[in-house]
């Protein structure tokens, strides 16, 4: 071997010696951060742009230390604790009800630390055989854990935006007979139809919109006044409705736990409709099924029948990052069949060529959006090793005898109304003051102005919503991972409290 | 307070204790792993299926360790070094020069762990300012560490692929002013173009497609036949001529340093014939720049020439997560204008509706295809805080001086030849036996035979691609961390040893 003559026989970043200091370091501050979260504002108490402008607006011109002591992250980690700390809204904070839980478990923060360390390429199977494989093999034992047949193939994803949007191409596929071989969109003549309901994700209008149906192509299914589900006989009349003007109905998005009130869109009755509709007309769209918050509910075999039919979709996404807990970003896809799905999203470039035995592999890249993918199953392997899928159940199941306890106990209380079904985690909820009327209450501003008077406080944190009539609503959803009893029903006497004030923002913040 | 009754404090999920032991024997795994690297063979020694099948078919029923002890991650890190170890294709190795370098420096790990521990969710600018704001912040020094004019705003997506479809799908709706909020593509009549080269990533034609063009509407410009880039006069005519037929040209996709050999289109002279384009048609077609690689070159002030007139296309992506070593994934989009980004990509749900405050402040998740964001800011922020731009800076001129080293050796070398311009730190090379004629070799799969012989010894590791012209060469990418000109020089020396023998398989694997 030569040997190069004045060259270093390392550049001078970080060493594995000052890694490994800096790491220990590193370690000891999250377990601290995470040991004292509760003690800290659920939701961050800077304005826009505070943290922005605690930073240097020009980039720093060298390294904190100098080379051989690289290890030192004291600096770093005094910023982290004056500059970005302040501007954090604890999700992992066990009085954080907002949103949907987005727990991010120790365990699977480690499992994203050993892909980090590994610092492994997915761009094909063989730019990283390890990677692709454990895929493969913790997508198939999710799928075992919830109970979906074994025809579904998975592959883990950021989001369930992606994931939807990746759906929603591939069934604009599959409803042109490949046009993209072709002219693409433009060269259509029948309107592609796209089918949700008002009570979707975002998300799902967004991908509709992003994958060229437009704005006209994406039809609101009416939902039951009462469980917000959709509404399949409203379903099955406008799909035939439409056929008969001449439209293509291309795909249709169910939901399995909406954003808003955890509705649960009936899936066996919209394979049905489709079903009748391909018997009928020849026109199959394609069925996505949106579980992203739900999927960790499915782990939970008494709570499955939420999805009957499920085996008959196309395709479904959910989210082991929300309830189950496996650190962001963790949504998993699956096709009932990958291999149409795979004629879109392929690519085959000659820079990727590899051995004859490539082709024996599994290609995640043809199965999504992006070329190269991080090594997110470790994430996955490491939550079921460390934790156990015993424990996790366990946890969901202490947090739904939590909700029946908070409905049980909002429905007794005079004034307050649970608005919706609670067949999950999340409970909608409104209070009427008892002087409502005499006092000419606008009962949707005292809503958002009980909750931001909670969320201002900084001890709980909860998110309103709309339902479909306009009114607007809190949703109460349990599931940090850090959260126990006591804390629901802590959250229970904040709400009681901040909602019997008149004007709940004249407070002052409670700290 | 209210206590609850039976109810444990914590779910038996790992603990901040049992996290802070585990979490230093993993950093300490890595740090022996990341010290050891050079030991191992470059690329996976093991076929399709065999990590897979090392695996139990079904998933386990609980965790390793007993509640109180999950501490010990023994049995998982001994599983690592088993099961997962010989699958991963090293591409931290110093003898790496596939592909283009992904470096995932030891310092940006740390910045990704810190993200994890924080749990942070990025699903608005209320659900984590901190996350937002550094965003913000660190968009803003890459941009001046790489000399782009003030008017840029950027955001981190996951990949150079999200970030061009990205990127088309907001050049489509300015195309079509906003069809998305009409009838979609299918409403327009106008075939809608999309002009890039054959030598642009695989994720331009994908994205091309996904983003509803089809495959006739993407027209492939010629390119120089010894540069390989875009031919900007062909490019100017081809406007022109579809404009005369009818057809609206939607997006120009430029390469600064494409996949193959790297080549450098020019970008000043795109923007040129774009211009001339839309004075005399009124149709302006928006420019896209993929500098997933080159990005990083851009560093050095003195390679700036190479994008020059980049300040005046629409948007422009690249792969910190490449050369410079933030790790994947850390792929950077900026807009020239992010509002009309925002107008396509928006999302507006009740469900994340908040004080007042936040109509201030950024939303990301209007600009890009996800809601749900990890806070990838703290990468780049440990990157630059530890190691600092001036080393990064410093190793990068090395790789370039290992370059033009490596390339006189073998324009010098009898037989060899470097088949394209080097602009960077990629060489694409052939060797042409001295009898080849004689004995009627097919350079094309002695070539391929020759990169295959060493990638399979373990050795070091190279990957093939193809020119315009279909002949098969190998690709040098110089770059990865560990690497210093001595493994340049080893590299060089395999690669004449394999090439002479005539049948470089039939060696047996040298490990």
């Amino acid at each position: 071997m030569v040997r190069g003559s004045q060259e270093p026989l390392r550049s001078a970043t970080m060493t594995p010696e000052e890694f490994r200091t800096a790491g220990h370091a590193l370690v000891d501050w999250i377990a601290d951060q995470r040991a004292a979260v509760e003690s800290r504002p659920v939701r961050a108490q800077v304005e826009p742009g505070e943290v922005r402008r605690s930073f240097p607006q020009a980039p720093p011109e060298t390294g904190d230390q100098p080379v051989g002591h690289r290890g030192d992250i004291s600096h770093l980690l005094s910023d982290l604790d004056q500059l970005v700390l302040p501007g954090m809204t604890h999700v992992q904070h066990p009085m954080n009800f907002g949103w949907f839980p987005a727990n991010a478990s120790l365990a699977s923060v480690l499992g994203d630390l050993a892909s980090g360390g590994l610092g492994g390429l997915g761009i094909s199977w063989e730019s990283c055989p390890a990677l692709t494989e454990v895929e493969e093999v913790v997508c198939d034992w999710m799928r075992q854990l919830v109970g979906l047949a074994d025809h579904w193939h998975g592959t883990i994803t950021d989001t369930a935006s992606t994931g939807t949007l990746t759906a929603l191409l591939v069934g604009r596929e599959r409803a042109t007979g490949l046009s993209q071989n072709r002219r693409g969109l433009v060269g259509e003549s029948e309107p592609l139809m796209v089918y949700t309901t008002s009570q979707a994700h975002s998300s799902v209008a967004k991908a509709a919109l992003l994958a060229g149906f437009g704005y006209e192509a994406v039809r609101e299914v009416p939902v039951d006044p009462t469980t917000f589900a959709m509404d399949t006989s409203a379903l099955a009349d406008m799909l035939a409705a439409d056929v008969e003007s001449g439209m293509a109905p291309a795909a249709v998005v169910a939901s399995v736990g909406t954003t808003g009130v955890t509705a649960i869109d009936p899936i066996a009755e919209i394979v049905d409709a489709v079903n009748d509709l391909h018997e009928t007309t020849g026109i199959r769209p394609w069925i996505h099924v949106d579980a992203a918050l739900a999927g960790s509910a499915m782990l939970l075999e008494d709570y499955r029948h939420l999805w009957a039919g499920i085996d008959d979709v196309d395709s479904l996404c959910w989210n082991p990052h929300k309830w189950m807990g496996t650190i962001l970003d963790t949504s998993l896809l699956y096709y009932r069949d990958p291999r149409f799905a795979q004629q879109v999203l392929s690519t085959n470039p000659s820079y990727l060529a590899a051995a004859g035995s490539e082709n024996q592999a599994t290609q995640y890249r043809d199965w999504g959006l992006a070329l190269g993918r991080r090594f997110r199953a470790l994430k996955l392997w490491f939550h079921l090793r460390i934790d156990g899928i015993d424990t996790i159940r366990e946890r969901l199941r202490a947090d739904l005898a939590s909700t029946r306890w908070l409905e049980a106990e909002i429905s007794a209380t005079p004034g307050w109304e649970v608005v919706a079904p609670v067949p999950l985690q999340t409970i909608a909820v409104r209070f009427t003051p008892p002087d409502a009327i005499e006092r000419r209450v606008d009962i949707d501003a005292h809503t958002r102005a009980w909750i931001e008077a909670i969320n201002r406080s900084g001890d709980a944190f909860l998110s309103p919503t709309t339902l479909p009539d306009g009114r607007w609503v809190a949703r109460v959803s349990i599931g940090a991972e850090t959260a126990t009893r006591h804390h629901v029903e802590r959250m229970w006497e904040l709400m009681q409290q901040a909602a019997a004030v008149p004007d709940p923002n004249a407070l002052p913040p409670a700290i």
